[in-house]
């Protein structure tokens, strides 16, 4: 192994999930070479100026499933150039089966991905002993590339129950996850025993940070929207831990809250999960902070009421951001 | 259009369903030209002198999920050879997202493939809206490829409603479908309004074509575990239609019925499906017709127990069509 | 046993699923006495003057789960009391446990019912085990009444599996069932070998007839609607079946069948049955050939979207009984 | 109304949930009378005297669906004359539909009880709209009742989303709730704005009470395997928000999780679910504390491999409250 692994710890602070910037004909199927280099160059440079501590990419919103190979290896090329080292850069690298997600790995560590947000093939509903197997076989072929668990249960048909979590967390190339909810939270600490670092949603961050002290990092898909908003909740948060006094973070959830809302059609998350790249893309382009352009296909339809709640969704972010700016 | 497409009513008989024969270390992930050619030709050849109508390939248990990219172009091309044009072949090309599909689409139609069993991308489970666009955008990219909607719920996240089936009604391209269960048989006939032939499962096939004389075809898994009970069904369905007299069909079922049971752990469908590939691969492999080998990653585990089901499956299979050979 | 149970053969022909009829202030939680008896007796004689084979009633719609225990005995009384012994008339005596049910179900004996319509607790989701047990000590407490099972799966928790099937058939008392989809149809009937007699749905009845010759009754909640469109469907069944012709029968379904579709909001029996007696009442009111009344609490309470369309479902089910008056 | 209703404030620690203590052939449909009223009295008594806050009764361990109307009201007299005012006494009056919940509201308002926990009738899944609705007629009808809402989301088919708990906290009466998870917890203690307190499970209370101020109080089923572990708990969670240190509430947490994973068949909420009763009542008898005795009809069968995994998590807990008197 020529590369160090990241270990846990080495996973802290405001992860932003960003959007493949697309060009405005990319909803065609005769469109190529469609993502945005520049925009993603320029997203890149503006979230590390902002202070964000590392980069997820491709996953759900992220349209791992829809780039073409081609694309995924020029947008990978792109992210590790842009940030040249500042921040550490996940790509995910998920693709039907084992041996085509270890050759697009390779691929890219060759590029110089510092890691793959990793999910699990999703043709068939894996099971247990298939799921954890999975990642073994990856971790022995590509020893060098750190994993991100890419812990999305409508995405992979799967519900990452503990005994999944207490058998990844023996991989060492397995530092960190993209987790969801607070449901199991203590429960999967307690089976991962300090070996993953997990990382809540921005939403969820606040209150897993009261649950244990080991939360100290999360995932945020807003921070494209403004990224003042996710940083400001890395830093209440932070000062909370430090003083013991968490009620100015406490009133920020207060704010942040609602923006939430707005996101799920119905207060859903399997609807959303149906409509995932559309409405975060919309919420991100409503956000005003970048340009995520349109959505490759075959999931550029979506109902436009529902498109409407996202760009409200972004919006309240972006107003929350502009204040977070005046009030400083 | 160089090529003339397929008629509804070109769809009929019995359809085998069949594997990717795997060479002895398919199972690993460093494995490489998996696909067993030679057994390809052989099966593909014993199928024909069988009887049967056509073939449809690269489906779930096919594993189009888990072959690499040269695989499938190697395999498409040994069917296509083997073949020579006796009985049409479909392979599946379902991919992520569209372009990747319209792309091997492309290439199964210039090795010679007659057309695509195509389901959904399966990243995100699919609107209606999304699910129809897909098949259009692959009609008008690639029009002279016929197409079978291959209608399996478990892996593509969709349960193909009603208003689906009366939209890819309209599609020319679209002239079959691998259609599951009996429940909606009625109303989705009439939805399509006989533009798109459906195939039933064996197992459902005397009951659906007793239920509406459009079913006159149907789909078989079992095929391959001898393909004398697969053109036996067809053939006591097709007399029993012409004589009026069901009684000899029916007798059958009673048959070949009770070999479906211990192929469904528990009863299952769901459960089925996160073994799929495992599950029917050893039941093909204990029928003892073809050698379907080992099972490519990830999805290669499953319980012994289930296993042991499927296999007692196929060799149920097996012993009826020894029986059948035997009343000749 | 001083009473001769029925045979599955004494259950044929089209079976009418009522109300209960409800006078104007029954959904107010303070209204006592609501059932409105002389509408009852209208029914029940209208019903059998139009040529009627059996009754049955409290299931959901009927409202079992919102009747107090004192309006089901006088409602059980006006039933017996109208039908006189002209046809079976089954009453629902489902409560939360097998000693409630059993009290119950010996009343309505009492009272001259000659059958239950009988579901599951459903307080706990019924393992197979706990629900075939319940039947069993339902038959072995109340020797004299008949059976029918009431499969609804989503009242019930239950999935009404084969292995339940094939248990339950062993009970003398078990004659019949208000049975559900034909997914499962022909396995389930080898299940119960011939000890049961499955009632489909009316809308289900000419697969299911045409399926297999031992389904020769059905359910209809529609016969309330006009009760001519139900013995219609029965009486074409019959003709197909004696002449071996079953286009008429199959004709007919064309103008039945799509008077289902507006009753299932999106189409879904998940959301039907969430609000079913709501829109049921709704449906047969807007028939125009009873009255039903309003619904009890607390489910008195559906969108009214949802209820336009099993309104425009009753509208379209009496324009057909009204035209096939006048076709005479 | 001549009595006071509870405030939240009013509720706050540890609040046992308790079953129905039935005689030895409480398991056969033959009995009556199967409440174990001297037993009711011993546990009523010793929990008090262990210092729990409060009791819960007649939920689903309970056996509200299983006891007849008379077990239910000797049941209800035995607690409140046991309790003679020293700590709250909530029991279940949950029945099939309004009218019936309110008569069997005010039979225990008249025998004495402080409050009903209170479902949600379950033939139907209750859309919001109706679970709300029937909370406010129970609040109306009998307005001197103190409400906990018993929020099961597999008993009642509903899964409490957040625009009901808005709802019902607009309801006096509602003072408190038996909740479940952590999930939403955050969320909906917004949308109640302080006027409902929520009730976690002792195995969430920890990260609960961390997540936020307000949760003080919690309810346990465990109680009853022995009440020093529950009491215990509550201490030390009180204390770590006195002093700012939770490492020893954090540590004891080590202690008592491990003792709820083996009540949870193959770690399914569901599947527990289905066996709720036998599964409780097993772990109960096997902690050796009280005398739970047999299960009431239908749900006395459950596998034997289930109910020794509910034995051992009684072990567990009793081994640990063993463990916490020998360290005073």
């Amino acid at each position: 192994m020529a590369r160090t692994l990241m270990k846990p710890d080495d996973v802290k602070g405001a992860w932003a999930i960003i959007p493949t910037p697309a060009k405005d004909d990319a909803s065609d199927w005769r469109a190529t070479k469609t993502v945005d280099l520049d925009e993603t160059a320029r997203v890149v440079n503006g979230l590390i100026d902002a202070g964000i501590n590392g980069i997820l990419s491709m996953g759900t919103l992220g349209e791992a499933a829809t780039m073409t190979h081609d694309e995924k290896l020029d947008f990978i090329k792109a992210l590790v150039d842009a940030a040249a080292g500042r921040v550490p850069i996940f790509v995910g690298t998920t693709c039907l089966n084992t041996r085509d997600t270890i050759a697009l790995t390779r691929q890219a560590l060759d590029i110089g991905a510092d890691g793959t947000m990793l999910g699990v093939p999703m043709w068939c509903a894996p099971s247990v002993d298939v799921a954890v197997q999975f990642y073994k076989d990856l971790a022995e072929a590509v020893p060098e590339m750190n994993i991100a668990i890419y812990a999305n249960p409508e995405a992979f048909k799967f519900d990452f129950p503990r005994s999944f979590w207490a058998q990844v967390a023996e991989i060492p190339q397995v530092v960190t996850a993209k987790y969801i909810g607070v449901a199991h939270l203590l429960p999967d600490l307690a089976a991962i025993r300090g070996r993953i670092k997990l990382l809540p949603i921005d939403f969820d961050y606040y209150g897993a940070a009261r649950m244990d002290e080991s939360i100290d990092a999360f995932w945020s898909s807003g921070a494209v929207c403004d990224p003042l908003v996710t940083t400001t909740l890395r830093d209440l948060v932070s000062q909370a831990r430090a003083t013991g006094d968490w009620s100015a973070a406490r009133a920020f959830m207060g704010r942040l809250g609602p923006t939430a809302a707005p996101l799920f059609p119905n207060g859903s998350f399997k609807e959303f999960s149906t409509y995932n790249i559309a409405l975060e893309k919309a919420r991100m382009n409503a956000g005003g902070w970048m340009n995520a352009g349109p959505v490759r296909p075959p999931y550029h339809l979506c109902p436009e009421p529902y498109l409407e709640g996202a760009r409200l969704s972004g919006r309240m972010w972006a107003e929350l951001g502009k204040a977070l700016a005046a009030e400083k």
